[in-house]
């Protein structure tokens, strides 16, 4: 099986050039002017850009009330290739198990490449000492919750902290959720005693500086464990110069944000709709932020203070109606979460490309190059020789809305419904395959593979070992 | 009972001037030139600095292991006429009645006048609806422990935030013992099982971030209750610019260091002496620092940064024999504390006036006027007509030693051992009455009387309410 | 001749209590309760607040087109008994001469007291050396431009730090009017040739960061030279926040801002009256600012960043008639100016003490102790025993309006003109003599002294030498 | 002619592969993995790097003393294929008549492309408004001078401002040598006047904050003019850190630093050799740091807050016996600048990517990749199809050291002499012809071609017009 691209104009993080791809056995085996070889399939890219198939370092599949991997024919659509899961951990169960049992889910059901990263929901110092086994199954990254005090998921910070530990020793990249539990504990019992319900309480209830104060404590304990750090999700200006100042001291600190906090902000939360109820479709955690934080997160793209857009995508099962609604009448109860991994690239396009906030490079590094990198996927995210051939043709001259009806990933409502699409996905190939065009999934299902991610990854480049 | 002190000169806070000081009933009642009153005592001072009594806003008596009230007599001979004590709230003792119990030693007992902080140690919501009572009794500071995980000092910041809520109300300012008591329960334990177990490692078990993290997530916290904040016992560059950065924000956060964060460094607590133990006499928490801490420590008074010193007086019943050796082969069971209040106004002046890091004026600010203020004591700390005629006259010319054998503070050691001193409190009046004479307790004990601090204070300046 | 004012409420930066006052051969002799003594004056303050005659560091006198001494009165009526002038240098006149023409003029003449800063508009060699022959003189301060470059009155880097260098050696306090004279002379000639000639576009032609920039390097200049440094008329928020860090990195950095910087904005300068040319009443240098850098100038205030509040006061003659109209059809041909030396102790009162931004400690400080520690006059600002009787007594429960009508500056507009007064000084003490009463200037005329100011002042406190 | 270069591991700024590049009149035609095609020559890189030639943005031939483009042929051998040149202006000459008077005397002579900055020495309004005509002559970039004060270069700050609101408008990147010229002149004169004559004084004549100073001030006058910023040599880490910060605020300010910043300190300069004068080697200006300095310039590349490494190469005619010894007695006197173009990749390699300050991509991005595109050259510094095939073997295992006998910089002494090299450019072609081999130019010389360099380059990025 192969595949000749002809005559796309090639983007990359440095650069852009008219040139055609070919590819062979799953990579890229070559890359010219006008090649002169036979091909499978033929595709005629003039006009179009060619890039990298995306890399969301940030999904939840099957955890969290999300659905299963079978919906995430919406990653291939949407023009990424590759998503790191979180796999959750329930009680009792090893680390690794945990992660296995995921991975199980995934296999033969997920069409893109997908990688795990472990949660621990079960501090324990048993849990602690098998992180030393995550890189024999390709985990390079772990993540442990500072919020939700009183679930399963809470870590205190002697749990983080004798994690980074051992993480640091063994390559293996440390991110945290951050967001003070005891704040939001408080704060979420004062607003319901007091009748503030409503969604748009939810972020009433996180304000930015219960982000911002976790965010400096999780460095100051990584700074104490000597370890690399990954804040994900970062939505707050003050969050985020914590982590670019931490930088700046020559810390290994580093941070990802989302497509909503660069998009949606607090104004979607106070929607009402028909029902009085429309904001819990954005109830996530962090909450939506005021406008003035989606600007600092933009700035913090193009400056470098962050270095990747993940779509934490969680399509709840039963969708609006059937989970959110749940919290009709307490927006504590409501299951945090919204889809997102279809419209990730549509988004980063159309809000950051088009408007002159993120250069048609600067978009490359960020969906694509940069997140590969930083789960140590050396394979994925560039389109250089020998490279896997996640391949993503755009048309930009399409324009289109973003509407729930087109969308693949299973939930009853879009959050980004409305939005405009300047351009589109023509073809996305997996390794070589076409799996979706001009916005259907046409692959086969299923086909995506595990992937084994590198240790000692990017956050631990100038970590003196 | 009058008191004529002729010829001294005088030092405030803005300045310095010779003239007469007319004590009667207890208060200043004139100042001027070459007064012509008779009094029952008449004092020459020429040559020597008048200023008032010392107000030391930090010390432990009865608590944390410490000697009772008897031993303040130290106090007195130091020149400090005024201290503030931390009630400790035992176990299902209500707030209020664990402050009037403390108050009930000190009565009789106390030969200076006396003050007192609350301190949660049992964090529920009917202990902080107690918050609202302690004006009351005349009481207007609260401190809390992010410190000791695991004991009964603790609060975690559910606790804390809740506590500012209410304090911030009701004109209380809160304090906090800041150091993440979750570090140090890890580190400690480690150091211990890797046999690292002399006194010096308590500094390793509690290093210089563990306090500057703390420090900032109690600015957080303050800042998300909208609560003014008095940060005690500061010892690193960290947390006194953590309180800088947010008083220059326009947040009422304030700190004060200590004597011994000025003036002792880990070396001390590196010490070994006859017994490979010495070390342990300088435990106490947060640990002392290297000496680069102790640069910003005087830089953080002089510019105003840090807004008192307190002695964190905390002299052991029994003393480095009988209690320090408790924790022979084990830091971490070393009782924290030292004596220190009858060293505050030496190690001040010699270290602070006499090398030219204070000013005389700065000095009588920190020695007395400020931690007044911070107290809510307007008739302490100034020698304003119609203050208590608290006074020292300061025989500048003296030439000396602090040593423990001239100590009054009860215990066996004496921190500051062999440091110079500059001068003597050549007498000291507490409301008019000689209570010590150029180092020795000439008083009748136990005349100390209770004050009660007005709310709204220092902290609260600017605070719009 | 003797005087007591009795049962005020009595002033400090520290406290406030209630005592009589008694004043003889010019000073304060006595302080006490209920003072039994005779007098010449007796005064009843009952009710009122009793605080120190304000030191106004910053007025103009005689030079820049400013009105003579005989003016004064106008200080003394608004509670100012001691203002520092800036002594011009005239072309090929020595340092010291001008500073001694400038001293005739206000022999005689100037009914408060008067001392003076030197300024260099003849930068050379011959210059720099009289530097060292200034605390001779009395003269402790020197004043340099950075603005103004093709006028007598600027000077380059170079000129600044030689002087700076020399100045520091003999305890003389440097002071800089911080504006980039460059960018200024592109701006102004871009603007004119433009037809943007209205008072506004005065602003226009020097914004903050003129002010910010030059203020940085002044700076610069200060720490190479190792010389302490006093920025005058800080006006903007970038410029406070450098002298903030400045001093916050441990140098000797001080400043100033002024009542109109406080109080008056932008919109002032934009005024367009019934000829169009209101704003040209407000035309000084640095300009009138937007709203913001008002309130950080508050802020630099209340926080400490910012040591003083001087008026910066300059009566044109001519005023706005017959002197600032002659820059219509060219705001850049404005006479720089406007009085303010009455309304000091107005403004500061009604905007800052009646409004909470200021506590009355605060105001004293600023208004008169802060100003004459400054400027080396230990026995001003202070109302403590040998001090020089400079008293008001303030009545808080007046309420009127500033009016040039009740001026005494002798100029033809108030630039505060409507603006409220709570509370008026109802007498004015110039060393125990009576000089204003409660709006009107009822003393003798030409009775100010000239003082001497003491050398290595505030600004050296901490300098090592 | 056409070339194949087999199997080597291809370096770009975001990873490696191993790959055959195939050339084809003068560009990268075809990679791939085994390519089947003839070629004239071909080469095996196996266990080689290949990585795009160097593009220094910084070099001096035929001003300031240096020598003419024939002596570029270091830069081939050195592994650099583009240099960009300081185009001097003679007093009277037009600013473009001055440029191509320069490229003149490259064509024919210079053996690497070159492309040219403008520098204005003759600053007055005809000067300026030729800035509109850059772009129509393929200049880009424009340097002034802020220090040499009484020289032709000097620039006071109102022509700055002036150029730099008219560069802003037609896309020319403004760079600016920031060192304070005022100071320099008045510490030079003063040390020399102390007899300090020494090439080490040249430091102290230029101490960092002279750096530091100017570079706040350039930023502020861009800030203004609205117009992006590239500051070359940065070399202080005050000025890097001021660079970094004004980018955080958003500001479109860059910086480069120097190869000789990285890795040659103060020490150097102070360094006496047989004749007490080896010092004066190193008198380039800004002049070089204590170690310090140093750490910081490396932390800046790391970070991203330099976006470049040029060598500042100015080999002076004469070199050290017959050009620096001019300063012997006065170090004011010795001819700035040295020789590096050979040497950059050599330093960067061994002292960056071997001792792990540079990751391999870093390497790449400085030493090529970023500078191109900072010219505006998007045909260089990378090895993508269409590219120029400029590229570099590298073998790596290359044992030898920095002599200034294998240096074809055509001057007496190698500021690097000693330095060890691991690794080696084995083979050097400039668009696909071999100009050098294994520290040999073995090239025809004078074939480099003038190169037009693109209007809004990297520094307008964000910039919205």
């Amino acid at each position: 099986m192969s595949l000749l691209i002809k005559n796309g104009t090639i983007l990359s993080t440095t650069g852009e050039y008219v040139a055609d791809i070919y590819v062979e056995n799953d990579v890229i085996s070559l890359i010219g002017k006008d090649l002169n070889v036979k091909a499978d399939e033929v595709v005629d890219a003039a006009g179009k850009y060619v890039f990298p198939g995306g890399v969301d370092e940030h999904v939840h599949y099957g955890s969290f009330g999300g659905l299963l991997f079978d919906t995430a024919d919406a990653a291939a659509v949407g023009g990424t290739t590759t998503i790191a899961d979180f796999a959750p951990q329930d009680a009792g169960v090893p680390l690794i198990e945990a992660i296995e049992r995921q991975a199980a889910k995934a296999k033969g059901t997920c069409s893109v490449d997908y990688a795990f990263h472990g949660i621990i929901m079960d501090p324990k110092d048993s849990v602690f000492e098998e992180i030393r086994k995550l890189p024999e199954i390709g985990v390079a990254t772990l993540k442990l919750f500072m919020a939700y005090k009183g679930s399963p998921f809470y870590c205190d910070d002697e749990a983080i902290f004798k994690a980074m530990q051992i993480a640091r020793d063994y390559g293996v990249t440390m991110m945290v959720h951050a967001e003070n539990g005891d704040i939001i504990n408080v704060l979420q019992k004062q607003l319901v005693a007091a009748g503030k319900t409503d969604p748009v309480y939810h972020y009433y209830s996180r304000p930015p500086l219960v982000e911002t104060e976790a965010t400096q404590r999780a460095i100051a304990l990584s700074e104490l464990a000597e370890s690399p750090l990954f804040v994900v999700h970062v939505s707050t200006r003050g969050a985020m110069e914590a982590i670019r100042d931490a930088y700046n001291r020559g810390l290994p600190v580093y941070g990802e944000t989302c497509t909503h906090y660069l998009t949606l902000n607090l104004e979607n939360l106070a929607k009402r709709g028909n029902d009085g109820f429309e904001g819990a479709k954005y109830i996530c955690s962090p909450a939506l932020r005021p406008q003035e934080h989606l600007d600092a997160m933009w700035e913090g793209i193009q400056r470098g203070w962050l270095t990747a857009v993940g779509s934490d995508h969680c399509a709840n099962t039963g969708g609006y109606e059937g989970a959110k609604k749940k919290g009709l009448g307490n927006f504590a109860k409501v299951p945090n979460g919204a889809p997102g991994v279809q419209d990730r690239l549509a988004m980063l396009w159309t809000q950051g490309v088009e408007t002159g906030r993120l250069t048609k490079q600067k978009f490359v590094e960020i969906f694509a190059t940069a997140p590969a990198r930083m789960l140590g996927l050396p394979h994925k995210g560039r389109l250089d020789i020998g490279c896997d051939a996640d391949i993503v043709v755009y048309d930009p001259a399409y324009r289109g809305k973003i509407t729930n009806a087109a969308s693949y990933h299973g939930t009853d409502y879009n959050a980004f419904e409305g939005f405009p699409m300047h351009g589109i996905p023509e073809k996305v190939y997996l390794r070589g395959t076409l799996m979706a065009a001009a916005g259907k999934f046409v692959g086969a299902k299923g086909k995506g593979r595990r992937q084994r991610c590198q240790t000692y990854g990017r956050c631990f480049e100038y970590v003196s070992r």
